[in-house]
């Protein structure tokens, strides 16, 4: 059996929605035992949509793949004491807790160090100042919204992608292997904390949006397809395709150049305008005007003369693609590449799911595994990391403080 | 002086544009020592916009904070080696190294390899396939273009925040300290690949989005600012504000109904069409005549009002604000928030940067450093990494393979 670079690490796991979830799956992934604990019944991710036609949940299955599952009375006191039991079990893979629960009463980060004083918890949180907050309000505060769309556009509009919760799993991740890297040196704990709206504000400033306000006075506005400070643009084909097309360095230009053979016409531009366009800023400035000459080309050309003669020349370029076309058209997006596998996620059924974006090549791919069945490996969790006998296991599932599986096929 | 919690571990980068520097910028905000290399003059993403009025980058000061840098003539078979003696430079704290340049030629792995036996490298490529791609261009083949947008659009939109890239910078960060703890293990080095177009896909299948599809035949479209499968819109206020609000729980949306005191309205709404409004598919089912309830609570209101209300009651919601408006009003963004510091940029100027997102209990937050100027850092880290005394260095100079700091004040 092939085990991950992560073998040997194990992280409990109290979540919901996107961030923590993605943030467990990503260690999951690369090996990491990462145990999901849930209230009976599911959490407030359990069902949501997409649904199966029977009602499961295709966004549960997604941000939970190859995790293990345990169902516990959380509302009872028993039912927290096994929470707590498996985030402070000893041992130096033992330890590891991330979550996006409320981290108070029995979940308070002091009262698990005084069970296990070494403890690592990360706490991801919604805003800074405490305020409730999720991926779409956190977006609706940064400024980005305003800039998304047309150049006409006047309207905030909000990303379709929980880029926020997409980061702050990641975050979460690197946050935690820091932190048991430390451990690992000092035998210290931690508590980590991480707030959706600092890693969204940490985007903007990084990004140069705000500095550009503060020194230059220059706020950014929409720009649609185009990409500020460089030339990107997208162009229809003759056979009613997209495609987006960017030159970002002077090779790209030369070479965007040489593929339509307008190399030409656009030394004329150069020198009746007297501008350089080798320049990316000047590229970005006379970007209308590059766009005109370059239009026709492609209006005259199928997607596939263009994709030939592109890709001939090494051109940077993308065809835009829907969702179906990606995934019927697009070989990068199969099983020809092998971070993607079709699984079998029961209770929902058979698709193609991806493995870690990351290849290590001390080790093998791990198989894509589907999301544990909420419950899944309720008994197998409480034997194994706990220790408990059969009796005991056998006593809380009569009491109703655990509970295995059950689910619609 | 602080240290941060991954003090000790030094990665030399070899790096443009977005993916690379931040997840440099990632581990050296987490107190690695990170070593940019740049060729003499700079790399592609030297003067990238937005500059500042002396023409110096915002942009590249954005993504390469906290960093030393070196400048070497990387044309030059001794500049050359200097960096293949940098990143190959023995020690466990060394041997980490970070890049999205091409690894062929005299940075191949194998090459490395031979230097270091234990060498980690993390290379970030373009497309799976091996074709050039930026984040632009990937956006374009994701389907995210296609669903970005009001119901009423038709043509593909691309994200002005280059999600890609982001991603893909925090899990190189992630990929290296996987890396690095297994190495810390097994005394075992190697090359992590990671493509910016797996890292695309990836968070395509990951939402649930191509299983929507294989599993329902349901392909999702556009939905401006709702949020799909629950409750999510936008509403304009009496003084021309807009905001976000949110209901994706059953409690959420029970304390939207208390603030707006609406509750009554509802009640009779679910009555009437004989539908549970506590469920989530139910909301988002009927979200158009929800909405259309909801819409007259907020006009005939000011965004002070709103406010009050809705904090009150502990709704999920927010206000959104241009990037002007983050900058000036919001107390989240800004030095009130210890994760920003306001910094002076050398041939920039003074303004608001942002250190790591993550909190690390066991560290004091580590003061947020300017980005090098570059080449700022060469003589030290000569003497200091490859133990070179000054007449070495001296030499270098004056054969022109590497060179100091040069920027317009």
């Amino acid at each position: 059996m092939s085990r991950g670079i992560l073998s040997g690490m194990r992280i409990i796991e109290g979540s919901a929605f996107i961030a923590a979830p993605l943030g467990g799956m990503t260690l999951a992934q690369m090996g990491a035992d990462v145990i999901r604990f849930d209230n009976i019944g599911g959490g407030l991710d359990a069902k949501r949509a997409p649904l199966s036609k029977n009602g499961n949940s295709i966004y549960w299955a997604g941000w939970n793949k190859g995790k293990r599952s345990i169902m516990i009375d959380l509302n009872s006191e028993p039912g927290r004491e096994i929470v707590s039991q498996l985030i402070t079990a000893p041992g130096k893979d033992n330890g590891l807790f991330l979550t996006n629960l409320p981290m108070r009463g029995w979940l308070e980060y002091e009262t698990l160090r005084s069970r296990r004083d070494d403890i690592i918890a990360i706490s991801i949180e919604g805003s800074s100042d405490g305020r409730s907050a999720v991926d779409y309000t956190v977006n609706a505060a940064t400024g980005f919204p305003y800039i998304n769309g047309p150049s006409s556009s006047q309207s905030p509009l909000n990303n379709p992608l929980p880029v926020w919760d997409m980061l702050a799993g990641n975050a979460a991740a690197t946050g935690l292997l820091a932190a048991e890297r430390y451990r690992s040196q000092t035998n210290k704990g931690q508590l980590i904390r991480l707030a959706l709206t600092d890693i969204a504000f940490n985007a903007v400033a990084n990004s140069g949006i705000s500095a550009e306000i503060q020194i230059n006075g220059n706020e950014r506005t929409n720009n649609g397809n185009d990409i500020y400070g460089a030339y990107g643009h997208d162009f229809a084909t003759a056979d009613d395709r997209r495609i987006m097309v960017v030159a970002i360095s002077r090779r790209m230009w030369e070479k965007l150049l040489e593929a339509t053979g307008l190399n030409t016409t656009f030394i004329e531009l150069s020198e009746n305008k007297n501008i350089d366009l080798t320049n990316e800023q000047v590229r970005f400035d006379w970007r209308k005007e590059i766009t005109k000459i370059l239009e026709p080309w492609f209006l005259e050309r199928k997607l596939k003369e263009i994709s030939e003669q592109l890709s001939e020349h090494g051109v940077c370029w993308e065809t835009f693609q829907t969702f179906s076309q990606l995934i019927t058209e697009d070989s990068r997006f199969s099983e020809d590449n092998e971070m993607f596998e079709n699984i079998y996620q029961p209770g929902i059924g058979s698709y193609l799911a991806s493995g870690s974006p990351l290849n290590f090549s001390t080790h093998e791919r791990l198989p894509v595994q589907p999301a544990p069945m909420l419950g899944q490996h309720t008994n197998e969790i409480l034997a194994e990391v706990l220790g408990l006998p059969d009796h005991s296991i056998a006593k809380l599932h009569d009491d109703g403080i655990v509970s295995e599986t059950s689910y619609t096929e």
